[in-house]
């Protein structure tokens, strides 16, 4: 190993991080609890929704030519056939010059094309005044009219918000077909570090990023799985990277920050696998190695927590979204005014945080280690590698936390 | 009752809800569980954060006047005293023409003001040459930096997502107090209904809205209760809906869209309570219930399931929101340009499907009653109660679904 990383750019990183995602397996889950997972099958519609032509309002099922000119002054007259009540077949037929109650929701007899509202109708003994002309196929959805039977609804990989939830349930989903969340292993590496129970001692840093490795993961959609902190010593850290890799689909290492440390992980990564990325051209964030072991990706984060969480966001991301089962980068974008100039070296990707301020954003400066600017900042601005920085006034892409 | 609903503004309903809104308790959740749970006390630092000066880089701790002019050429020539260990106190202090290895994160030693990056450094027998200045505080975090002793970090509402969990962690804070998560019941009602196990027969549809309703609450991190289906029977009804105010701090009843499934609703409501709103300017939502019973907020929503949805994101939103301690609504919104007209009625507040695309927004014109464009399309465009519309080219605020 020599001092200076040889880096990879943060698309070949994401490239790379992308390919060695072990693909999902399938599980079910109940409808209830389908919010938030990720459909890992088509479904299509079981039967015609509606499965009958329906009234979207209270009133009277009319044929739409008996209330043509039909005016307060001039009401139409037609003669009741009949009530349809909620949950029943309508019995009855509209013929011409006849009408039929029908509450919203229920069916349209056949015959009628269209539904006058009791709001502007009036009924006198056995007849019904219509006061307004209804055109044909007013205030009726037609059967079939939202999904008919067999028709491609969502395609796997959807997230499952609770819109689709609720069309899942209209094609008699029970039993949902989703991906299975992978299991991530956590382990925290340094000497410096001390449970986040503990004061910290002299030289000693609280151990942030299993919690917020942990946080992240779930946010993902995995299942966090915690083993602890290790400090840099050889065999301590093989035996619980072994532990981890045994258990998880995937591991998530942090730490190592100096340069010793990261030799360590990069060499045990090496023992049970190979080291694919050992340094991104990405600030913060460069000192990130991307690996497998036992046929399962390892990352590598820096150890500093504010700079980790770049890392997450834009390497880790992906290659979670990959394993979930999501396909492409789910990451939140918004287009944004900045309003103060930012300067940055070329050669590296440079993402620095910003602050949403109506419609424009303005750069969090300060050292990247900060996190007091984690929790004030709303996202970052990405500074391609090419470019020497981004100007007052331009429009530029935030990527939100 | 009356055929015409009497009617309040959007922004009434909205008030009205929120005000019988009952106070979320507090509980206390382990910090590996505190994601996407809200903040119910404030969190103040406990300690310096970090606790004492710290490196940024691997270096050579230096006193920065030591190496004023340095280059390539002229390098500083400082003599080692020492090195400092990850985690452990520097022992020694940098006095003028000396300076000392830190790994990235160790401690600054006593004395030293900066650090220079090892990779302008050059190591000689026990010297060091320093390449390249460095100012004073360069590649140094000093003690306090990120958060003093006794700051307020986090204040009670806030929404805790990976970065404060991460924070949290910084702080020492391993038990987190959160607002209870609420407990809300849900009752779909209408003759129609069937299980969405169950293949509608004539008349009937499948019950949508128990599933919609369930998956909105987990999103708005409310915990739901089914209380299933239940026929458009008073004396059925009554018990359903007193069982469900017993277990639950609030009720969501759906369908009940014809008059007199209304009218049963607003009554079973006024047995225990009182009906607050029962209509809103709103279009699609109109016929939607607003009451107290028990002591506890309930609301009713059009049987429709894509009517029912703009009112739990419009109307139960904002309820939700003040119940779980987030305070004022969440909704999430993003400006677009109109790239349609959207014509509209005049005294009520439409809710109009959009389509994201690119920098601008289509409606997604159709009954209000389908699915299909529910699940197609990414929110709505509101458009205001005195408006006749919004033209194309308008910036428009999208609520994001």
């Amino acid at each position: 190993m020599t001092l200076f990383l040889k880096t990879v750019s943060v698309d070949e990183a994401i490239r790379i991080a992308r390919s060695i995602a072990p693909p999902p397996s399938i599980e079910e889950v109940c409808l209830d609890e389908a919010e938030r997972r990720v459909l890992a099958r088509a479904v299509t519609a079981d039967i015609d929704i509606p499965g009958f032509s329906r009234s979207t309002v209270d009133g009277y099922a009319v044929r739409a030519d008996d209330t043509i000119g039909a005016s307060e002054s001039l009401p139409a007259l037609l003669a009741s056939a009949g009530s349809v009540a909620m949950g029943e077949r309508a019995t009855f037929p509209v013929v011409p010059g006849t009408c039929g109650y029908v509450p919203t929701g229920g069916e349209i007899p056949a015959g009628a094309d269209a539904v006058a509202m009791v709001e502007y109708s009036e009924v006198i003994g056995n007849e019904v005044l219509v006061k307004r002309p209804v055109a044909p196929g007013e205030n009726v959805m037609a059967r079939g009219e939202d999904f008919s039977e067999g028709e491609l609804i969502l395609s796997p990989g959807r997230l499952l918000s609770p819109r689709e939830v609720g069309v899942l349930a209209a094609v008699g989903k029970a039993e949902i077909p989703v991906f299975r969340q992978p299991v991530v292993g956590i382990i925290s590496t340094g000497n410096e570090l001390v449970p986040v129970t503990a004061v910290p001692g002299p030289g000693r840093v609280r151990d942030i990023n299993s919690f917020l490795v942990g946080a992240f993961l779930r946010r993902q959609g995995c299942t966090p799985v915690h083993f602890g902190i290790v400090s840099d010593d050889r065999e301590a850290l093989r035996q619980r990277l072994s532990e981890a890799l045994s258990r998880c689909d995937a591991v998530i290492l942090s730490g190592g920050s100096s340069k010793d440390e990261r030799d360590l992980t990069a060499d045990l990564i090496r023992e049970r696998g190979e080291v694919l990325v050992h340094g991104i051209s990405i600030s913060p964030g460069k000192p990130t190695i991307i690996g497998r072991a036992g046929g399962k990706p390892v990352i590598g984060l820096p150890g500093h927590p504010a700079s980790a969480y770049v890392v997450l966001l834009v390497i880790a991301g992906p290659l979670l979204a990959a394993m979930t089962g999501k396909g492409d980068s789910p990451s939140k974008t918004e287009k944004r005014v900045l309003a103060e100039n930012i300067p940055s070296a070329r050669g590296r990707e440079d993402y620095v945080r910003v602050r949403m301020s109506g419609e424009e954003v303005l750069p969090e400066f300060g050292k990247s280690g900060l996190m007091n600017t984690l929790i004030r900042s709303d996202g970052l601005v990405r500074i391609p590698a090419g470019s020497e920085g981004v100007e007052k006034g331009e429009m530029v892409e935030v990527l939100l936390w």
